[in-house]
């Protein structure tokens, strides 16, 4: 009953006679890893929730419920941990999801572990391992600098449930997956699991306000991580409907073109602006 | 959909048009917490999956998929990672339960954060919130001790998954629960969500071969917790009947008699073998 196992951004199961496919997710957020011990606790309940709903997004899928394992050490402060709940029951509100349960236990280190449920009609996951040769990659928003000084992008970001829908549920995108640890990271995982190789053009990558005022925009949009945005892949033939289908469902969400996919899985370049292939 | 949200062993969801329930469940198992550093981690990663199996067993339920979080500080060895998927793998196998993926982590403990998801015929769920005044009072096997020096109960326990969905199936438990705390910390669990009390017998409440060679075999039964054996109530009118059916299915698991549900919540007994009533 599992049509997708370890590796995607969720795991795809089939129940015999269900009109959906179920989605699982979990993700963990570690104290001094994902947030630090001055980041306000409704911001870390709120991020916590927020990536697994972004991996049910990034499937092009609906979440609908949630699990949290709570780690804290016993000198934590309650406020801190109602600072937490009060950030993820927030969350699961703006998300409409259900918080089912979960368990508490003390450790040295204050981490929450969400499992994330959803649905998604039979048969229209996207999976990251399904891109063609020939398809064009694109992706949503802008990259990099999410959490340089000043930057809140990994605290505040919209997981991009719609725009997973809409690519999921027309068939539009061919591949698909969010990007948590940075572009030039993620996009190789794609192509492992989808046997092909890849061109970027670099100076298509939309970089982010903050990623602009750096000394190495480009650097920050590759490597910096936590973007949550949706990496995907669309048919050349479907490219001119597509473009304007977009533009017309998200007129405010730029869907930016930035490469296109290789037969060659050992062939992943970065076409430079000076016009030189970088590996 | 939830019908049953966090406080019990597991949450319950009821999916339109299906014929069966689902259950989700998710349990940490820390280092120093729940295993040893010298804990063999095979055995922890038995253990790990053992103990949300074991909360599926306590609704009645049977335990289809899991996921797992792996916490683990950068100076674990490699052999140790591997033992612990050994040992779920084998789990996995033994209980006939798919392992849909997860996530890990780097932090500063070893840690396993596994959520199982199990499915039960629609509306059979036994809860902990349904025992009724006057039902007796039942415990499987033999309890206390699980986890002291020569004994490996608390690691190699197998999680009551037949006699859960027998008791779950012919409806003959009005409540249920397994004793992860001991029976003196969870059975007022059962008796809060129930608002009842109870009346215990301290002289029939099994005690395992390891507490009888204690010199407080009582207490260990009472407190120690890890016992992972199911605790439930059964209607008197059914005693005689359910009793025999017991001995006809588990010939080698003993169901004991140790008590009954009373009407009052703050009526709370232990009769002692004097006579004498302790709180």
């Amino acid at each position: 009953d599992t049509l997708v196992g370890p590796g995607d951004d969720c795991a795809v199961v089939r129940v015999k006679g269900s009109p959906d496919d179920w989605l699982f997710t979990t993700d963990p957020v570690i104290e001094r890893r994902h947030f630090l011990p001055s980041t306000p606790a409704r911001l870390v309940g709120r991020k916590a929730i927020a990536r697994a709903v972004s991996d049910i997004a990034a499937m092009g899928g609906t979440p609908l419920w949630i699990l949290i394992d709570l780690v804290a050490p016993a000198s934590t402060p309650l406020s801190r941990i109602r600072g937490l709940y009060d950030g993820m029951i927030a969350a699961a509100r703006q998300w409409n999801l259900g918080i089912l349960g979960g368990d508490t236990a003390e450790g040295d280190t204050l981490e929450l572990h969400i499992t994330g449920v959803g649905r998604i009609p039979r048969g229209s996951a996207v999976l990251r391992s399904t891109a063609k040769t020939g398809d064009l990659i694109y992706v949503t928003g802008s990259l990099g600098a999410s959490y340089l000084p000043g930057n809140r992008h990994h605290l505040l970001f919209d997981p991009r449930l719609e725009a997973g829908r809409f690519l999921a549920s027309r068939h539009w995108a061919t591949a698909m997956m969010d990007l948590s640890d940075g572009l030039a990271a993620d996009l190789p995982r794609l192509l492992d699991a989808s046997k092909r190789g890849a061109c970027l053009e670099a100076a298509a990558i939309p970089l982010s306000r903050a990623a602009r005022k750096t000394t190495h925009p480009l650097h920050h949009a590759l490597s910096d991580g936590e973007d949550f945005e949706l990496l995907f892949a669309i048919a050349p033939k479907h490219k001119a409907r597509f473009e304007a289908a977009w533009k017309k469902k998200f007129p405010k969400l730029p869907a930016t073109r930035i490469g296109a996919i290789l037969a060659q899985p050992q062939e992943r370049h970065l076409l430079l602006p000076n016009g030189d292939l970088a590996p």
